[in-house]
């Protein structure tokens, strides 16, 4: 509430003059929502640069509720994969196409590889299984090691494997009307592409994560924002959008050694003790610390300029 | 088998005219709360089994508030051993009889072995205190590696060891009147039977933990639900339990391969990292995937239905 | 609220007419407030001792907004490695002198260190950097390595360095017009003395702890409570400061064996699995449960007696 | 070698006219051997006291070679048990009696288990198959947990789960005519008891280990003196059980307090890094120094005597 | 020694009259030291197949010492991935072609890499220099994850990334003339691609592992086979050949199922807890237990057959 | 700079005519063996620079058979704190004046602290006994945190707290004539100050690990090498001394950002798994391999020349 003012003052005052490089106008948001299909190669994704530096992947499979099928699990490594080496992103978005963020796996596209593993007997068809199951695990991590921050933005459903891939991005926002269930207890199987190991180091109540995790009811946005799920809720899809791309503006507009830096070190901190991350920390800052963005910064903020006049280079 | 019948017995019934939820019948619930004494051969627990799949462990020395005394430590490691191996159950509600939860340990009972331990120097004394304690954390340890879903429904005071013992459940539910108390601190130690190792990974607010923790101030319902401690709270211990048996209906009508394949991989990521527990997760349900449950359920799925109407086998 | 409730009553009866060491009265606290300067040998910290077993160390260099200089940097170790070893202290609160609580790192007095690493190549500054930064985080371990519970009580803003420091704290309080910000990534750095580390360990939800850390946007008073970052809020500093002084009366009033005790395996929980920390905690208690404090504390709760009420012997 | 002369030496001397507690006679060593058969209740294990402090707990199933049969790996359990509590004993020689050490798993009893899981899917063999095989587990871990010094002793073969078990042992002795080998792999499993988890903290060449594991080739005495898998060879079996009964001798002259703390914390660095290890140690030993062992000890070695003549109370 | 005996005893009699599968005749041995140049698409690498279910990768750059260039790092992990996905594999020899295994990295092809990164100030070119040697630690790691056993046969001298690539395989052969090297100290820079990280592990004497990295001297095939380096020393290469394809002969005709997850759980092992192993392989094997292969094998067992003899389903 | 002056003048006189070493020349083993009593401040310890950038630390108590007192305990942690930070030392050799290396703890000097800690009831004597083993532990960690390797030279006995010594450092050397016993159980006490913990992870055979920390027996020198306790054995202390400093002045000639980088990265991974280790790696050699003294070796490398020949910066 009170950075969706800040932020309005900082978009009303200096952005809008400044070398165009931060601001999301309003027909960058609409040309959000206005996505004409998927980008080829990708035939479920729909990759588009709203704003300079900010990198918009949408599920695009809106006819079919976003549902997962398999050309999406592929697609999403070769996209991350992608991104994690353009240098010219530095913050990404993603949302869902159409009605709904995603009704999960797509069970008819999938009910083949999930139903009927291959192999002679029962021991070989757990070892395609594993390496089915390591392989979608695979589609969400990569999100997490991506070292660009990922803000996942979710309206209507998000369903089963939405869960997963929701908890491997980094900042969540919802709309009002927005709901999570962790769906997979409904199917019969534990969920296993990240739910159950994310979504607890995620929120702050465990009882509420159990509770989710093993009765697959509906979470709203408002217990969502409570209990720490989202960071925030807007009233609408339109309004999300906007907020999304002015969070990431505010991101993409800081050194990129700072961002990823922070990123990188708030997932390893995440799996690791207290005394462990700080060694890793100083034996990460003892380079990044040498890099002319602190010159800069520090600089500007001597001579009391924000952050996003400062030109940096690319990482 | 005996579920199906259970379950479509229940949905003839009381179920259909409520909410869509799989609700137990009041006289069930009237049943939960009117415990004739302790199950033998249990002195401090009365066992019973409210709903078809559910069990419920009553903490039973009403005239005692529930007091943690010599019989309950080693009743508890009985009782829920018989559960997890019980094929029958898929989940557990604990309560306490009587007007409060718990006041934590029995002092009067205990005494005797906290305050004297045996041995001929301090190092034999402290060899039988290790011994003592590893015991009794057995008893709340013991919950947690029951595969069955444990639900704990908490109505006045839980005291000290109250709270070492819902720390080790995995819902938890309470009355508008329940206050919560880490009273270790006031009696001269530090809690050492699992408080101070679960509430941290319970509850969202390391400030909040320490203070209680060191303060052995009192936390009421309403700070507990904001915090996280407890999922829900609920005006009354009637309607407690009734709530507490409706979520168990919930959690029992499910694959029993789903939800215990669940809360395996929960407490395990809970104590490893994400990418330990992703591993995991892939070897755990690489021949759990192979489940006819998943057939079932799925197929009930594209045919819309509940996955209350399917029958799974025992586990 | 229930608690500063039940808090003042205690006051108004046990609290004074037991012998004088417990009540923090309002002379206490107004000479909180009212320091004439650093407490030799010490230039940026001050230290008092407003009631028995209290210590009260104080960032004094309100001219300079508390800003973090070289002397605080050693100081602080210097401090706290004293408090470790005090008999007298049984626990600590930390505070800023003047306006506000700090902000953060004084950049024109730490630019030449952090700017200009001496060595004559790559590998050389990189060497003498990692250890200026270790030895920067270790300013703030020592709060945690401490086995005396630490309140940090926070007016105005808390800015960069302030936030790691106060996530080494046991309990943070603050006033509602507290904010917070995590600077670093403003200045182009990855913050690196601890925040990255501890404050996703400290509050519940990852969403906001990312975008706290990727955006550097303020956190209000409320939105710090309602995450958990502090237990409590006050109207003005001198409320917080003197239910800072009421809390640490509370903690300072029971078995130092049992306080700190609680402390290091709070800590030692933090880092480890549950299986791990249950077995350290049955190891620190074989011989802790030995305490007199146990005895006598026991025999107070049997005849109703506060805590408060017993003696017990320097730790 | 030069222990054997030397504990001969001290045999010799100090042992003889001590109270003749501690040595281990020619009588000692052939009752060892001469066992009329299994100790009831148990049937496959025949369990002595050959000399005051040591317990021996022999395979017996000398005409099936001892192969491990259903009996065997629940006695194990209950015996070792027994054994941990039990404060006469203060170390354990495990040997096998008859022609060889052990053929390994029982193949003949326990294929029904193993190849015919219960369950009516694969999940839920599987589920029983899991909790099967932890079960095996559970039979040599509790020979680790005990915290009493286990030396086994190998003679002729020791095959398959016997490899498991002597891992799982502190000190492994074998005669000159023993050969081991890592047998699962020939009969299309994993070994999965304890061999590949223990085997590679046992022995220092990883090669060597994985060589073993992945074709069961023999390893012959030498080769397993060379490699540390054993830290002695004998001649014959009459010798090895000497010599056996001499090293159990000298652990059982010393402090149990000492001796139970060493190996506790022996296996417990194993799991942990050095500096948890040595945090531990620290907190284990804060206790059991304030032992009257150790006055005791001190003084006896500032007065030049052997600790043999010490006595020490129970443990 | 005794293997061999052994092994040519078995080869002599019925490995001879199977079906032709099992046995590496002496042309099989000669062809592998006789290849015309690298297997296209490689460049540097040349893989052969010289015995069925045995695939051979050799250095092939024998006019630059088999020296790693650019080409060396990027076809390893395109090599050892289709492997790893090959279900006619079972087991890998790794050799170099030539007069020496490898002379480690190819100082030339890699100093524009090494020594100039890029990038615009001292962050990003340590940015691009991370990405860099991550990329060189997967070229090993690959062999690590890839399921199948790897035998590493060194002659000759194998320096610097040579000791990287054979730490990461699991078992080390060498002729009489082998010498190693950690070359790394000499260059200026501490071996970052799995050396330090492996090499403890692998070996058993720490001491001699510092003695190697901080001198850089060489370590000769006597030394390398007592301290555990390698398993095995043959006179000359051939003779090393052709024991490293008895020994790959032995592990092929196991069941794939049994050698898999054997070096799947003995890599887990290394890396983690004794109890979190053993927790590991009752999940692994609860599904893999279930293979035909163990009633395959154990039938064999029963009538006395080897497991040669035994026919298995792919995996 | 210094160091290539003293390289040259070394290298001028006694090392072109040896087999090639950097062979300090018999003046300075002299100088080693000669030392006319402590160093100033010490009381324990002697320390001296034989060779340019070699530290020397001698255990100098020689009357008193370098047995460990008060003074030692802090001596050890003053001198390894400076040379941690002392650019002009590159190496340590550390061993012991007189008769033999040392006799472990001086029990006379020490007992007063051991048997009468202080404190008013068994919980206080315990936390004070905690940090007395604390501060003890962390003599000989000191050595593990320096950054310069650390040879450690045995002749004579080795008791007691100097096998906890030895373990601390990265390469051991002995007489023919040295013994080592880890004495503590002898005197009623589980070794606390680094054996057990180190010791496994020293050597590889945990056989006799037990063997020795549960009987105390000793091992003689050909026992030490051949299970890798030491590395190398020499005829007598002389000839020991000289061999010490000869790989001292090996180590000494490298460079140093690649000989601390090597030492900080063998202690780091023996205490990680292979996959954190590897990490830390490349973000510890994203800066290091920036430095000069890659590209001075890389070409002396080329021009084939020594790398004693390259001058490099301090660190």
């Amino acid at each position: 509430m009170m950075f969706r003012a800040m932020a309005a003052a900082v978009i009303g005052s200096a952005f809008r003059k400044s070398r165009g490089l931060w601001l999301p106008g309003l027909s960058a948001v609409r040309a959000m929502s206005a996505q004409a299909g998927p980008t080829p190669p990708f035939s479920a994704l729909s990759v588009s640069h709203p704003a300079t530096a900010v990198t918009h992947v949408e599920l695009y499979r809106p006819e079919k509720r976003n549902a997962m099928n398999q050309a999406f699990w592929s697609e999403m490594v070769d996209c991350f994969s992608q991104i994690a080496l353009d240098s010219e992103c530095r913050v990404v978005i993603v949302s869902g196409a159409g009605k709904i963020f995603t009704s999960g796996i797509d069970l008819m596209d999938m009910a083949e590889n999930m139903l009927q593993p291959e192999g002679d007997d029962v021991a070989r068809m757990s070892w395609n299984m594993r390496r089915l199951v390591a392989k979608f695990q695979e589609t969400f991590s990569i999100i997490e090691k991506c070292p660009k921050p990922v803000v996942v933005a979710v309206h209507g459903a998000c369903v089963g494997g939405g869960v997963d891939l929701i908890t491997a991005c980094d900042i969540r926002l919802c709309t009002q009307d927005a709901w999570f269930q962790v769906k997979e207890v409904d199917i019969g199987l534990a969920a296993d592409v990240g739910t159950l190991q994310r979504l607890p180091k995620v929120i702050g109540s465990r009882s509420l994560v159990n509770e989710l995790a093993l009765t697959a009811r509906k979470l709203y946005s408002d217990e969502a924002k409570s209990c720490g799920l989202v960071s925030r809720v807007f009233p609408d899809k339109e309004s999300m959008m906007a907020g999304a791309l002015e969070l990431a503006a505010e991101i993409a507009a800081r050194s990129p050694v700072a961002v990823q830096g922070t990123k990188i070190n708030l997932v390893y901190s995440r799996d690791h003790s207290v005394s462990e991350s700080l060694d890793y920390m100083a034996t990460w800052n003892m380079s990044m610390l040498q890099t002319q963005d602190l010159v800069k910064s520090a600089q500007a903020a001597m001579e009391k300029k924000s952050p996003k006049e400062v030109l940096f280079s690319k990482l």
